[in-house]
């Protein structure tokens, strides 16, 4: 087992260490959720600040041009752009997740009519927005188990980089090798990836991607999301939410549609700004970073985890050492839930999914080894003097 | 002519007048563009600054359930239902007005295909979705003109209550009438009047409506939009862009989708917090203030508007004394961007459409009648020294 003295290492020599002081972490706590909503980097609470105070409440409605909000869906498109190998004016940012799958999806299948599938352990909000645009179109939604091949009628297939039970990484390379040998188009969801791991679309030959602000990009709660499409794709693609924002001349106010070049076609209506802006600086944070340190470092911290965790005899869906594993590690446990509240009450924050799973994320930009140990420690605690039967840690209520 | 004395008079016995301390006015401005982008209430400012530092910050995840985020599109819609007549459960908060209007639209013409009409004069961005949806469908998109009956295979109506350009404000009951006679269901567009008229959906028997949060209701730039469906209807419609915020069971990680009862299940993807929690504190700023006084007193800042531009020999394209207005006037001059700009410069902000539209908003809860005639006054000035000549206001660039 890594030494403490190993560990205090391997901080000591983290090229990524630095970052740390960029975000706003609360005393006393030991964050494990940044792959569910990451904490806030200083400097978007700052831009959060500027923005309401200074540019609503002084500029009003002049912000729009003289503070740059109208081009906000397009910059904070072109700060995510390198972090999946893209150009700049291949993403954009608006609306969520589950509406840019919509807008995406509709879009290839109005261009290609087919089936739309989804993996059958894809996150289900995914499958649901595919149910409603399947119902809408006649299309089949066809739900896919591992090893499934693609069958021959479906035009579209959803798939996520990184799962969101086990992190286990998909081979996007090879995904869209067989895809294409089948005429479907994939389009992937990068929500548990982006600015976690070296996502690379042109080497992997990826077309089509959206992706969430909140996880590993740290925007704030339910920032908006993006959407990925490749510059010769788009101009053949035709999204049905067609607001005012995707339009070629939106201040025109033409009575028809026409719509503009790139991705920004895949805008709607007006972007909710306040939370533009957050994440808009939250992106700064990765400026310079080199994302192969990043997924190396979450490859460490996991695998310590995952040391720890397998010497007190507790289970893991995720990827062992040497299998490719996104930023968390998922342990079933049938007292999870339990388990997890009674880490949350000393301080350490990781998440559970019914029926059975603790999910331990760990965003490398401002976690340490050190960390990683404490949490083991700590769980190995909860488990030897099994505190987490205090009936204040029973399952009750809603949980997220 | 009213006098100044007269004006002063108003003011004093003005009802509404002690809601202009809520807000955060920038010193040396006349803000009369609250039609486009309400400016801050200063506790939407404070919410905004407690849900980045505290409950991001600190909260971080758990913020979910404890601080109530989860519950914030339910929590936004239970307190704009009363502003327009209609139940707590029958409005949410959710997206933008495009896509509430798509997903609307789209879920009517599932439960009854046919076609779908907007008016010529809509704001364009309504069409542009229904070009859209129309386009997905194999619907027909019907424009219509002033007069026009409705045609018989067109089952979905979009209209606004109140015209983005002209201010006149439409009979609900009476076009509700008529569609009903036609079987088409009114998509009513409340984006100019929620806040401002005392909209009662139930009297007149609208059963759809969507608007916006960021015009008279404050909510900050882009504030997520709301969406209205009756109760007896929403039972029956199902809307294709089924995210999980919609499901029944969001937490359940089902894999089907089951869609949550009322309004709720319009909603889509995970909203944008940070936006929604100035929305949220937006709206108390209505907690107790009665619609008919705010639109009793938005007719008259706009009567006493148009009693001075008449008589500048200006013209407008709005209705004059006696005909219903909502709360902006709009003068029609071919140098109205010059002559904004000059406004502008003197800290009289309104906003200017092309190719020849001066709009002015007239919003009850922080203008005074002193005010009115201060941009009167201005407004005459400019026009008799003819500073708009200036070339610092010569039109270029983008309008928005």
């Amino acid at each position: 087992m890594t030494t403490r003295a190993e560990v205090q290492k391997l901080d000591a020599a983290d090229p990524l260490a630095k970052y740390r002081a960029q975000f706003d972490l609360p005393e006393g706590v030991l964050y494990l959720d940044g792959n569910s909503l990451g904490p806030p980097p200083k400097r978007a609470l700052e831009a959060l600040r500027q923005t309401g105070e200074r540019e609503w409440g002084e500029g009003l409605i002049r912000s729009w041009n003289e503070a740059g909000w109208i081009d906000l869906p397009k910059t904070c498109g072109a700060k995510i752009a390198p972090l999946i190998g893209a150009g700049a004016e291949e993403v954009i940012v608006a609306d969520s997740v589950s509406v840019n799958l919509f807008k995406l999806a509709a879009a290839l299948l109005g261009a290609a009519p087919g089936d739309v599938a989804v993996d059958d352990d894809e996150f289900p909000t995914d499958g649901y927005v595919m149910e409603g645009l399947a119902r809408m179109t006649g299309a089949t939604l066809v739900r896919l188990r591992p090893g499934d091949a693609i069958p021959m009628n479906v035009r579209v297939l959803i798939i996520s980089l990184i799962n969101y039970k086990t992190a286990a990484v998909a081979d996007m390379g090879a995904v869209e090798r067989e895809a294409r040998s089948r005429n479907a188009a994939v389009i992937w969801d990068l929500s548990h990836a982006t600015g976690l791991i070296d996502v690379d679309v042109k080497r992997d030959g990826a077309k089509f991607a959206i992706g969430c602000g909140y996880k590993f990009l740290n925007g704030g709660p339910g920032a908006p999301a993006f959407l990925y499409v490749a510059r010769e794709e788009a101009c053949r693609l035709h999204q049905p939410l067609s607001g005012w924002m995707g339009h070629a001349a939106p201040f025109d106010f033409a009575p028809d549609y026409r719509p503009a070049a790139g991705a920004l076609r895949f805008a709607s209506g007006t972007p909710p700004i306040l939370s533009l802006a957050a994440l808009d600086a939250a992106l700064d944070v990765f400026s310079g970073v080199e994302l192969k340190l990043v997924e190396a470092k979450a490859r460490g911290l996991g695998d310590l985890f995952l040391e720890r965790a397998m010497a007190l005899g507790l289970k893991t869906i995720s990827p062992l050492q040497g299998g490719r594993r996104g930023g968390h590690v998922s342990l079933i446990h049938e007292n999870g839930y339990a388990i997890m509240q009674a880490l949350i009450a000393r301080g350490i924050i990781g998440d559970f999914r019914a029926p059975d799973l603790m999910r331990f994320g760990f965003s490398p930009l401002f976690l340490r080894y050190t960390d990683v140990c404490e949490v083991a420690d700590a769980l190995a605690e909860i488990l030897r003097t099994e505190e987490w039967r205090d009936p204040r840690y029973a399952r009750r209520g809603v949980v997220t």
